[in-house]
């Protein structure tokens, strides 16, 4: 990109563990950098660590355009990151998101406009909470999309969310642990003891083994699950799977089990059609979970923080207008 | 005891954090021992550090004794242990167990008889595994308690374990994993971060937060846990929970997922009554649960494994006839 570019925005997906910065023209990404400086991983502590995680990242684009506004999502805007972003209560959609945001200097002339997230909280409920989905949420809803009236959307990750939105808003939603669950499973219980050393969950799987979790999810009745996790010991002492295959085993449990809460719900919100955000690899397997389970997906889309960031600019009135 | 007492058995309880040794005669405790020397935490590595541990612990009874047989159960027959004592299959009782000993040196004078651990291998079902449970049952199964005939023996812990049992026999039975679910998630996983430092999960609990925990079990649908699971942390969030409670809240809802799901299964298979074994305030807290379930519970034994040893030890035929 050369300096006779124009660029309207700098849009920042600032996460717990990885740094994305956009330069953003008329909804377009332009240009695009990443680092691992994620909030719980900053080069310093404190505000001095977000300051130079900025400029390290994108510091020749402000020296550039020094009138760019900058916006950021995510975990940025949480109680540990640069500064807490309030949650905005369901429902809610990007114009509510845009009447909350929560100003920082960058330390380097612009300041950050950050977007707050989201939270569930109705009496006899449990609550629950969303930082950055609702970006890639209001991303996947731009352009008119057809579902944006009425579906589920289903983000895959460490916390998916499974999100009832209806008219562009936010209903509610439903956290599920399953990439955490996975995580410390694997590496600090006792089903890790047999795993092979190399146990990336999204190495190329053993289709049998994660059917066989799909299968245990689909006809488990409530707190089964507990019982369930073991036989990812069990069925590899036994030699019914192989020690390389556990991993599959567990991960077509756990995906299973969060896709058979979450359809159920969403039947009962009647929050169709199902469309999946995230990484391509996860969700690639969570859409073969979902053949499995006989289930129509209408959409699936990569990251779309870019164009949740610039809808969220647009909506908070800070794209400078001479652009 | 002094030297003029008759002993019969040197019994021994080995699992994986503790070394439990009892001196018995005529199927009664006379004198008991403990260290933390379990087959995880031994005094040095491979056999030495068995060796060692047995001395340290029951040396001078040994002496004493020289021609004392010593049957030990648990943790020390598994292929971590001091010799591996493979599992018998289910159906199995005392006798099943008695005809598959396995004999290892003590390093001082007798020799040690390992009992074996119990299979549950099942063409269509989860595999599942036990070793020291069984001896539990045993004891608790002794003086022809009424439950022999048919009964659901519930074994609290870090891995518990549901057993169907009729005509004293094990006949089926599923580990649930809520013990180490409960200590993992608290120490390694997002859910420990609001939780102050003492989280003991047997100290003191809140009974509003443990009621909530249970109560959303109680309402749960397949897969629902690891949705609720995450609410540990956002009822801390929204304030709906002082964090002191949410601990309490975790417990509540592990406990009560396994025995929704384990009520199920024991409806399933008619076995009734509900008997308990393990330690006093862990069995306290599942019996409180099971109050608020409406379930009536039959009986609660503290450790009985003693005397499961005792039992073990007659079936296999190692008591000395002159005794």
């Amino acid at each position: 990109m050369t300096s006779d570019t124009s660029a309207h925005l700098l849009a920042l997906d600032w996460g717990t563990s990885s740094l994305r910065a956009f330069l953003m023209q008329d909804a377009r990404i332009v240009d695009s950098r990443q680092s691992g400086h994620g909030i719980q991983h900053l080069p310093a502590a404190g505000v001095p660590g977000f300051e130079q995680a900025f400029a390290e990242l994108a510091g020749d684009w402000v020296r550039q355009w020094p009138t760019l506004p900058v916006v950021a999502g995510g975990m940025v805007g949480s109680a540990q990151g640069w500064r807490e972003a309030p949650y905005v209560r369901c429902p809610a959609d990007i114009r509510a998101l845009a009447q909350h945001p929560v100003r920082v200097p960058s330390g380097l002339g612009p300041e950050i406009v950050i977007a707050p997230g989201v939270l569930f909280d109705e009496p006899g409920m449990l609550p629950d909470v969303m930082r950055g989905e609702e970006i890639q949420i209001a991303g996947a809803l731009s352009e008119n999309r057809p579902w944006a009236a009425r579906c589920c959307m289903v983000l895959p990750g460490t916390h998916s969310k499974w999100v009832q939105v209806q008219e562009g808003k936010i209903l509610r939603f439903a956290t599920y642990m399953t990439g955490e669950l996975f995580a410390v499973l694997c590496q600090h219980s006792i089903l890790g003891r047999l795993l092979p050393e190399d146990r990336s969950a999204l190495r190329e799987p053993n289709p049998e083994a994660f059917e066989l979790g799909l299968s245990e999810a689909r006809h488990s009745r409530a707190g089964d699950v507990s019982h369930q996790l073991f036989a990812t010991r069990t069925l590899g002492l036994t030699g019914r799977l192989p020690h390389d295959a556990l991993a599959d085993y567990l991960s077509g449990l756990l995906i299973g089990s969060e896709l058979v809460s979450g359809l159920a719900r969403a039947r009962e919100q009647e929050a169709v059609p199902l469309v999946m955000i995230g990484e391509p690899a996860l969700c690639a397997r969570y859409a073969e979970a979902l053949r499995f389970l006989g289930q129509p997906l209408a959409a699936v889309f990569g990251n779309t923080a870019a164009l949740g960031l610039w809808n969220f600019a647009v909506a908070a009135g800070v794209l400078l207008p001479a652009n």
